[in-house]
């Protein structure tokens, strides 16, 4: 049963940008200004983390500062502890995002720690959001499968998700983080966390990897999944694939969501010239057909 | 009910080409005969139309003379009338097809005459390729919608295909020409059309210019639809919006059928080397995902 209303989630300044090659300051509010014009209702702005780690990610305070913020918007921001969730609030990002793996082999890769590990240390970031009354977003990743151990069993995302949401999370985001999903896989494991997350509670998060987002993205629709997570013109790479295509577009997500009929309250030709711009900023093309289709009609009128 | 096993139709030589810049006719022979190596069972290999209409075809005849011809696949060539069926035929096409618009405005604006007269005009073709043992096969365009009129009725679109059945065409093919398509648009297409025409002589032909290509051939599969034409790399831009994409990629199809568990035969390797070759030749990167994600992991290694 599809909605009636699906909430986009744009992660392009964020997850997108993170993959990409630096940008300046001035691009990204740019970017975040432009998108706060398109009636998106929540923009992942940047994210507060080890610039070591996350060199793209670095001025995330200095995105927030020079942004122009829209009311009804919600700025939100990646926090992997307390420094970080502290940095984020001080910035006035209206939410917080949180992180577990749903693979045990890419959590010990990725952050050295078992996922249960991982889990505990964001409980201090829980109480401090709790006491501040600033939400919590919890991203599953690898909710398919994984770099480094393959499949993922719908059980292991089931328990993240379910960890994730006694830990205080409003909503949880599944990610398929290497884009490896198909319609069956996808199934499974959604059917898996809808079992113990409420529908309203579950958000879906997919990469375009192997073209696969959209498809996917449908099959989450027609299980009544109403909270899309998208980046514009498709920004992000894969690390674990060069050359390879990132978030699904969010560009994709509007066309289809229109021509299913459901409402969202975003501006396709509004979106499509913050692709096109952010994506001369980057000096690539745009990775979204109907930014692409969009920018051949505008060029040929 | 999704089908067990599905036949690829690989149409990137025909209309994957067609849409292209020119190529030499050893890269037309090489990607043939690439693609007759990767278990695809048919192949549509040229068309025998005017070259003042389509340059990019003119060669079709030497393209079939040089080929390396497997045994068991079909080689299939486009014939607008019955010159053109006659040099297919001698050429040793192993079937021919032929084309109708569901848009009258298409068939006036792009041939010059109403739908039926389009179709009377195919009427010797049958005739011949049925004297023959030739198999005929028809394209049904613009299901959905048209670059000229807009929405196109699903009731248009079955009495086309119903035409195109009783003159004898053993297979319909029902194609998104400009790829505007979406789940909701196109079941209402499918649907009308099943209604007329038995599932086993259904094929869908999608355009990925609005990257829904995927999704719209779930929603075929999920109705039982077992023919899906594609072409390698996604080859074939778009001549109503120069610059958007062209033919869904073969590769992502294979990607999604092997997630959802159904047959078809094609090695996905075989077939993105297939692809990585032909776009080098053409000096543009592929337009499949699955094709630059494997791409991007072989450079890696």
């Amino acid at each position: 049963m599809l909605p009636k209303q699906v909430r986009l989630v744009e992660v392009g300044p964020r997850d997108g940008l993170q993959n990409e090659v630096a940008v300046s300051l001035d691009a990204k509010i740019k970017l975040v200004n432009q998108l706060s014009r398109t009636g998106l209702s929540t923009i992942e702005t940047g994210a507060f983390v080890s610039p070591k780690w996350v060199p793209q990610m670095a001025d995330s305070a200095s995105v927030f500062a020079g942004i122009k913020r829209k009311a009804g918007i919600r700025y939100a921001a990646l926090t992997p502890n307390l420094k970080g969730y502290e940095a984020a609030k001080a910035a006035g990002a209206d939410e917080v995002a949180i992180f577990g793996a749903a693979s045990e082999a890419f959590s010990q890769k990725n952050i050295n720690c078992s996922i249960d590990e991982s889990l505990q240390r964001f409980a201090p970031v829980l109480a401090a959001a709790k006491a501040d009354g600033i939400q919590v977003r919890g991203y599953v990743s690898c909710v398919v499968g994984c770099p480094y151990q393959g499949d993922v069993a719908p059980a292991d995302v089931a328990r993240v998700a379910k960890a994730l949401l006694d830990m205080g999370c409003y909503e949880i985001s599944l990610g398929d983080t290497i884009g490896v999903g198909t319609p069956k896989t996808v199934a499974a494991m959604l059917d898996a966390v809808l079992a113990v997350v409420p529908l309203e509670q579950v958000a879906v998060h997919f990469h375009d990897t192997y073209g696969q987002a959209l498809t996917n993205i449908y099959t989450a629709l027609l299980r009544g999944i109403a909270v899309i997570d998208s980046a514009v013109a498709g920004l992000g790479g894969c690390p674990y694939a060069a050359g390879a295509s990132g978030n699904v577009a969010s560009e994709d997500v509007v066309y289809l969501l229109n021509g299913l009929g459901i409402t969202h309250g975003v501006d396709l030709n509004a979106l499509a010239q913050a692709g096109w711009d952010i994506c001369a900023e980057l000096g690539k093309p745009v990775s979204s057909k109907v930014g692409l289709a969009l920018q051949a009609k505008c060029l040929k009128n």
